[in-house]
């Protein structure tokens, strides 16, 4: 294997990661002509993340908030796009190497962006269900409906029981708008469904260790968030947390204990840096120190943008969150920097314009921070479709997941309630046992 | 595990298979206060089987094409559904026996369908790619999307034309729908995508072992699909035979060999009888012999209907052909005759109506042949797309699947290019091992 990425008189800019940041940087870069652009991803398509609990509640197919790379650079002879693994830097050579051999760059992008945190518990790795890949959503939309096809058939009520409850972990937007769909689902679609199970056995808790839900948000959003979720009967748990799950009960640091075959972690993340780096470079969380350029610390031609990166601001003392904002500045910031850069012109500093925080609920129920105006509430959620359909890549995918969302409320139904198990294609066993273990490696590269 | 099917007085009808028959047999039944209906299904879906290779060509989304079971039985207390698989049939004891364990029946209704036929050719089991299940369908998308990836890698040409070239097996509506849409997405999408590649390189063949395309189709329409073929630039070879694959050359039967990475098998069906019923009631390709009731030969409680049943008339010696009308007429007239056995009525004798067959070649193009009339072209298109969209099940996915025809249509663009792998849910490996040898085994049952 070869990555045969053709020699020019342009300089090249090796992007790694095709997310928000990624993808805005290459796509600015793509019709200009000092560059040539190779954008190296792990999947052939864009994820839109903002929605994966959408998927794993049935709520949305998969390819709605998937878009393919290809389509977005369709004809652009500038851009090279391959679907590999980076597996390291060597920035003495300029190289970065892939699983198809090694690409040198005059430019490097970070933006590798950022994975399921599980703290170190090995336990935890092996048995709780994430949600940072849309192939992990799957899995989870698959697992729900399995288990109450299995509750059918368990010969228990303990077992039933285990089946039917769902342990969330993690009190940001994630755990929030999954417990509040689920709570939803609870009322409408699963009792249609399934007639013959009591669904009044069905628990939802949200553990969260902190002393209040959203943490960045306002306190007006999170105490509505906090009153929304009791309204819909979910268990929240706050200043409270877990230490060990055997993939029949959580265990607490408190000593308490829940009985449940589900636990969802949506606890934290974790960057993922390249490996090749020199250690002094990796700060807090994994990420990747860089300076208001956005370069590595150290480094002229080395950068990291996105969830990865840890830039600093007055006002950030502890880096950007790590949400699609940061990174979608920072791309469209690098790019007009690396034109300055290669006209000789002045480099501008990266300053992170704070659009506001958003997350809903459940059903016409949802809170946004704005920067000057916190609201909750039917408005609240409408404001929260709209941003989210604009921000959606594609004509056609925004279409498709408006009518879905439409039809998901006028019928209450979350209609792709189906566990689609995919058939391997020979020689896949291989692959499948090395994601297994990749899976049980706490640390990413 | 157990079923837990609750006894009631009613008479109990266990439906094996939720396909076209099995389907709109436990519709009809489930409104009855006569009947407690058990319907069995592999998966927690209904599939549409004539639209497989739409999803293998990046067309249509797997979920489009699917319907969640319970979706169709909301709240119908008479029917159970139980997502499991039979492995035999006791009819001494009326019992069938599942994964959860045993069910009685007072009528058995075998709807079990069809599976791909590999003629025993055991290279071809291992490495080609059938099209008989959606999972198969999202398989064959992966490896046609990740071959275009790779040919950008790979060193010689030779690999590059192995990874481009497909040849496809079987002359029936799937082979030639399959051929249609590759050399239509060889003209536009895949150009656009892949701007290095060189397309004139990629050979699309289409190997059919009779004298005609469409066997059971008027010789007019024959002749019009492969006409149509031909100018989309596909080589169809009549009269041929393949014997062997070895992954990288198909052999013929006349000596001659084809360079392909990719064999796509669509060259015929071997009914899924069940286990445990008496040698003497299997006929021609496997399928189970039944009288004009559709019992089995040698019982009166015990049916078969659809792919998987054989049942002759004077029109149709050797039984009806394997497709979605026969089921569903039989669904509905068994549905009928239990009606009439339950009052001590007469049954009626089933007769075939044959509504007529039709296959969209590509993009405009299509042949229908009705009772009394055939024709091609535009409006045969159009038909086409009219009579599948109107047997699809539910509203929503009627409007999606129009939605993104018409999308595809007018943009050239079948969107859905993603290659999308699942991660595993643990413990999921030996379900996977298992599932690879099941893969294996040329018989299934």
């Amino acid at each position: 294997m070869n990555p045969n990425i053709p020699k020019t008189d342009r300089k090249r800019v090796v992007i790694v990661g095709a997310g928000f940041g990624g993808l805005k940087l290459a796509k600015r870069l793509s019709r200009r002509k000092e560059f040539q652009v190779v954008l190296i991803n792990r999947h052939n398509y864009h994820e839109f993340q903002p929605l994966y609990y959408q998927v794993a509640t049935a709520g949305l197919e998969a390819n709605s908030i998937l878009f393919p790379l290809r389509a977005v650079f369709g004809n652009c002879k500038n851009v090279h796009i391959r679907v590999t693994v980076v597996t390291g830097v060597r920035p003495a050579d300029k190289t970065v190497d892939t699983e198809l051999g090694p690409i040198t760059y005059d430019y490097l992008v970070i933006a590798t962006g950022a994975d399921t945190n599980f703290f170190n518990m090995k336990n935890i790795v092996e048995k709780a269900l994430p949600m940072k890949s849309v192939s992990e959503a799957i899995a989870l939309r698959n697992r729900l409906l399995q288990n109450f096809e299995d509750a059918l058939s368990v010969e228990t009520e303990e077992e039933k029981n285990g089946l039917m409850d769902f342990v969330v972990v993690g009190g940001g937007p994630t755990g929030v708008e999954l417990c509040g769909t689920l709570a939803e689902m609870r009322k409408t679609v699963l009792p249609r469904d399934y007639p013959e199970l009591n669904f009044k056995m069905m628990d939802i808790y949200l553990i969260e260790s902190g002393g209040e839900l959203l943490g960045p948000m306002s306190k007006q959003s999170q105490d509505h968030s906090l009153k929304y979720l009791q309204d819909l009967g979910v268990n929240v748990r706050l200043n409270t947390r877990v230490k060990d799950f055997d993939g029949e009960t959580v265990y607490m640091v408190d000593g308490s204990t829940l009985r449940t075959n589900n636990l969802i972690w949506a606890a934290g993340v974790k960057a993922n840096p390249l490996n090749g780096l020199p250690p002094e470079v990796i700060g807090r969380g994994g990420r990747i120190t860089v300076n208001r350029y956005s370069q590595v610390t150290g480094f002229t031609d080395v950068f990291a943008i996105g969830d990865v990166a840890l830039m600093t601001e007055e006002k950030w003392p502890n880096g950007h969150p790590q949400i699609a904002q940061p990174a979608i500045q920072q791309g469209k910031h690098l790019a007009k920097n690396l034109i300055h850069w290669i006209k000789g012109e002045q480099p501008e500093e990266f300053t992170y314009r704070d659009l506001g925080t958003m997350a809903t609920i459940g059903r016409g129920l949802a809170v946004v921070d704005l920067p000057f105006l916190h609201f909750g509430g039917f408005f609240a959620w409408l404001t929260w479709l709209f941003v989210h359909l604009m921000n959606i890549l594609g004509v056609k995918n925004r279409l498709f997941i408006f009518l879905n969302w439409m039809w998901n409320y006028l019928t209450y139904n979350n209609s792709l309630r189906l566990i689609i198990r995919q058939k391997l294609p020979e020689g896949n066993l291989n692959a499948m046992q090395e994601k297994l273990s990749d899976q049980l490696e706490v640390t990413k590269t």
